[in-house]
């Protein structure tokens, strides 16, 4: 039992380890993995897509078998996905010298392999009791999240913002502050007039935040001079703060930007005090710049303004 | 009497000073003072919902007597913190060397302490008065205030705001005049078409608040081509502009936070004079991040950042 | 006659200098020259206020008598402060050396001059013409912009707008751009449907106006799929392009407080190459940071900042 | 006949050169060329407003034929500008060395060469044909593309945009991905109370968009208590997401210009290292502030903050 065990464990893992580099590994991506992972895209896409569709009643009259083949194909194509990964995880850097099992498990209850079970598992059990597929709409919709398996664009916005987290609670919870104020002020002056959208706080809140996000449907208008004046007051307060957020966040997404490319110059530097960047050098720049996800062009700009810092600026007196 | 008091006095500040660490202190908070100040947090949320809900009439008449008996707890407990507060705002550090009667009546009349009593003082007298409490909601809703007792977040967000007062006064100026000016011009237009909505500058400023802050309910909408051109150049024009505040202060907010981590960066090469850092260097140094409300993190990485700078660009010539 | 001139020269100068410095200096206000700049800015915004409130015809009506009286009086303080202003702007460094007559020319055809003239000649002429001055009511509430003379804050704010003109300019003309496109397009899309509102392209525009700006009135909607379709993406892309000139004209503001700032810290470093501010340098330091609209604190954190870092930084080898 | 060739050739250079000056060259333009891009800017506008206006078919019947005159002068006009362009772009310096004939097809398949001719062609073709012109009416305002000629100032817009794709494309996943989730949600709460609008995945969508763009029509308007209290969310979420990429891309330009500002100063130290600019080295930093869209001014300033810098900074120990 243990030979065999061992005979196939000789095969097994040059086979793992190319599933894993076609399916989760992403420097040096092979023809294979591209396609693979393309293919996921555009299947997640699609699947959303029919989710969408297939809540339309006269669609779902009219391609009713259609749409369950293709949800039983793509069902059985994310089944298939799932296991891999699971499977071949214990590859993962990260799951170095950890024991299969607990590599596996470890990787089960990672956020991405639970967005993967809940965007299936449902779905399977719905099959097996024969139950109306339809009720699930929703979580078929969700796979959109698996999306975050392929771009990893989304990681730098999401350090944005757990750093800048702090100061959007706070102005998140200024904005709250005020929604309430303004809903309290206008059921005081417009309680009585339009008893139906002011006559509680409770009901006022709906038109405070319609107001306040500067959505405005209309549905719910102050018709008293009084009632006008105070939103006056409170649009002109609420888009200078309903904006401001947003204006944070991009904010800090400069001085993210700004922080790393000065992270890169000091590596550029210290690179550059024996005057040259050598193949190592500029191989071990060029990993450090697609960490910080910053593009090569950039770099090459960082390198010739750092060169001709060195030349024009360290030596006006003594010619160094 | 006098050693009578001495006695008590012998007793009370080790019990004073308990009472303000939990209550005030922010600094190594124990797990006594967290769970007060959670439980304050709590009753504080509590009560504006409580208020909300009470103001919906159905609600009102189901629930009175659950309403009334949380009013009249939350009142006794915001009195009791009230009183402790007062009590024990003398080992406040900025109260230090006055006479306690002094330092309670400064305490009495800071913003914080005349925002806890303005939340509860009127309750108190309506409550044995006999008068419907149902005409102070407004003040209950106030009550969330209290909760800039517990979030320092706040802090760097006023700083900014205070700083960037003067900017953010000549756009609200810009726009206020472009209203009024917006106003005055759809009154000339559309004033004869619509004399309901446009028929003095007085009611076309409705419109023109509402469609400078792009809120635009619909209520009011201008129906001639001439009023269609006007309000195009307005909506343009306004668009720009009601941004501007939000912008100004999201700038200023990332300079502000730009500026901290100068001043931290030029403490850290002060202390990385000698080459390193020592524990006291540090916990100064901790400290010092703490108050700029810079993380941990973005302090390791400065440290990391300038002890490379210092490796990589100060010694060209000499080695060192 | 000419020695009547010059007598009444010799007085002259001290009155019409002590009226410069009422009316126009900015620099040392006399108590009398504060009183003066806030009466004026009162019965500016009284002014405004009146015209809008006279608008409405029931207003109008009822106080008539009053409306009449307060406009006279308005009117004969403007006029006596436009002509005091002409006769005494001779006194501005800026008309040095120039003759009376010449100054006074200038000064009357300068942007300031201009608007107080048109806010005070067309009442003086209906006056006389005893012609209904509720037709020159928009001309009144232009009185608004006499505010300029006392706000300089608006000064760094033109700078701003100007040295982004160019930048503006071309995102305003891809709006614009943007705005005819989904005009054509859904006059294309919803022409047949909705002939009224997308009737033609010219009809369209005020759909696409309405849309791109965010403000949404609703009182035109699109209707078929196609229709809302394209609007979806019209929607996206224009609530990314219409928030940039004022993201634009905020972060060139933030730029600008930098260069300032920087230009500032210039001069705080030449003043401190002898490792100290002298009482002249400090003067000298307190002006530049009043015309670039630093505030004293800020400057105080600066030279501190450049204080510690000419010690931390400077000497880390030689003690220097 | 090689002969007669070369005669031609020795006028025709100086010709085809003169021809490309007035069209297409940019820097010292004559005065009949700045008289002919003038006539064209102001031929295309007229052009466009000519388009919408006729698109409105009481202008279009009363003005039949005016608009046919102007659109056949027009056409003929850019016919020949683009006959012209093609001919004289053999002198552009990019297809310098190359055979007339292949310069001239580089050139045809450039983008401006194609949006003039996808401007003109369809008219052509359909003016020999006797088709109905009202048919092209869209590629009609598309003329508007042409001005890309013109305006350069769109430059660095396009940089910046196109440095910043990729947290754009990211944040537009984020909102679309937002958007699917609301009207999922939506669908499952007012699917059954408002089927009209809420009765399908794809129906809600339209309310997402409108609303997360905050443009709130008001046509579809949630309407029970749930369906509000995830509006909320949604609203509160979605009004700092969306501006977002605008926040970004004026961050973005505040990056380039500083990065740009940085690039010359770097070139104005080098120039200062023998302490002084001499014209030629004045030239040169003219001509790279205007490649980098840099105004004069703001190089001047900054080679007066350099030239100070050089003297209040670099000279602590040897008086330099």
């Amino acid at each position: 039992m243990i030979k065999r065990q061992k005979t196939t464990n000789d095969v097994k893992p040059s086979l793992r380890i190319r599933t894993y580099q076609v399916l989760e590994s992403e420097a040096h991506k092979s023809v294979l993995a591209k396609c693979v992972t393309y293919f996921l895209v555009i299947l997640i896409i699609s699947n959303v897509i029919a989710a969408i569709l297939a809540s339309e009643a006269s669609y779902h009259q009219r391609f009713k078998q259609q749409f369950y083949l293709f949800e039983f194909i793509s069902l059985s194509i994310f089944c298939l996905e799932y296991l891999l990964r699971v499977w071949c995880c214990v590859e993962a850097p990260k799951y170095h010298g950890m024991s299969a099992t607990k590599a596996r498990l470890r990787y089960a209850i990672s956020p991405v392999a639970l967005i993967d079970l809940i965007t299936i598992l449902p779905f399977i059990i719905a099959m097996f009791l024969s139950l109306d597929l339809r009720a699930l709409r929703l979580l078929r919709v969700l796979r959109l999240l698996k999306l975050t398996h392929y771009f990893k664009g989304f990681n730098i916005f999401i350090t944005v913002v757990n750093k800048e987290l702090k100061s959007i609670t706070a102005a998140m919870m200024v904005i709250l502050f005020l929604i309430v104020i303004a809903a309290s002020l206008m059921h005081a002056v417009e309680g009585k007039v339009q008893p139906e959208y002011f006559g509680s706080i409770l009901r006022s809140l709906w038109w405070a935040v319609v107001t306040m996000t500067t959505v405005g449907y209309g549905d719910v208008v102050p018709i008293t001079p009084l009632g006008k004046l105070i939103s006056t007051f409170i649009m002109l307060i609420g888009v200078g703060l309903v904006a401001l957020p947003a204006g944070m966040l991009a904010a800090r997404f400069g001085e993210e930007l700004r922080e790393r490319k000065k992270k890169l110059d000091v590596y550029i530097e210290s690179a550059l005090t024996d005057g040259t960047i050598d193949r190592h050098e500029y191989q071990a720049l060029t990993d450090l710049a697609d960490k910080l996800e910053i593009s090569p062009e950039d770099l090459h700009r960082s390198i010739r303004l750092i060169k001709q810092g060195k030349h024009g600026k360290h030596c006006p007196h003594c010619g160094k």
